[in-house]
């Protein structure tokens, strides 16, 4: 490191740059945004992370092999397979309603902002959705073989189904729809499982 | 108008910021941007329209006005409740992956976008959301009239999980999910309904 670069940690610096993509999306960010949330120099930012896209592409593999999937990995933990799908909704509300960074919605907004993308970008995002379908096909053949969920439940297409409400869930979250609206919705979500 | 304005047609103007707008978000839209897209200058943009707030504002409530009204009357008039909810999946696809400006887009960046926006915006989000709401209530009770769909089913809920659903789904078909995946979600989508 040259003695005129500013030292800084990059775990939490790539989170500062998390919040801001989070908030804002990956177009109406610009470097100068991530510069003053990230307290680098502009040099120090490029020479670390290169430029605005690796950045984001880093931020966004960071938080689905990290945060996503420890969320996910708490959630399978649990011994009722109902109450694991509920929960995750609960923990959609938490992190769009209780945390200032809202960092949930970097994958909506590389979702939405898709066709603006390379592939690279379109494949953290595919990753990101297929371990969120993946464990809803787990937790369902997990249910399906204790029998709290009905054996007739096509696992496959409910999981898929699952992830699209939980997107919607999550954008509704951010503050279009209510506690008891959202509620009412995660109680629901229990019918696309029969249950 | 003085003789150095351009004349333009207010309508397919506000189409054209329309499509900027759905396609980058309200943030990452800059006035140039929609000078450019819009073929007018400047100074007619702003002496029309007002800021770019106020342009955001014209433009999607005259998407919920119209388009969004027009594409619900269209499906509420199909005899099958059934074929009605199946039907507004089918044109949330057709919008997304058919139409090259992906209007539909407009209320979910709206919806996304929300904390950065003024109360007014919010307005015309929580509008379009209970416009759409209020469709699925409508067809639900029209089709527990009709015992197509079970009287136990509490039409209340399963609207706003439908609208939920909508809003997952139309990310979805941005790109992440395929036309099987799609296919899959709007089949269960009867699930909500019990059908």
């Amino acid at each position: 490191m040259m003695p005129w670069e500013k030292s800084f940690e990059i775990d939490p610096t790539l989170d500062k740059a998390a919040e801001v993509f989070s908030v804002k999306g990956y177009e109406a960010t610009s470097v100068a945004d991530l510069v003053k949330a990230m307290g680098v120099n502009r040099g120090s930012l490029y020479a670390t992370f290169g430029n605005k896209h690796d950045l984001f592409k880093s931020v966004l593999t960071r938080f689905v092999e990290e945060r996503q999937a420890q969320t996910l990995a708490q959630l399978e933990a649990k011994p009722d397979p109902i109450d694991a799908i509920l929960s995750l909704f609960d923990t959609v509300v938490h992190q769009s309603v209780t945390e200032r960074e809202q960092k949930g919605n970097l994958i909506i907004h590389a979702a939405l902002e898709f066709p603006n993308h390379n592939e690279d970008i379109q494949a953290v995002v595919d990753r990101a959705l297929s371990a969120l379908e993946d464990f809803f096909l787990r937790v369902i053949e997990k249910g399906k073989k204790a029998q709290i969920i009905d054996a007739s439940i096509d696992a496959g297409s409910a999981a898929k189904s699952l992830v699209a409400l939980t997107v919607g869930y999550r954008v509704l979250a951010r503050g279009a729809f209510d506690n008891d609206a959202l509620r009412l919705v995660k109680d629901s979500s229990l019918r696309i499982i029969g249950a």
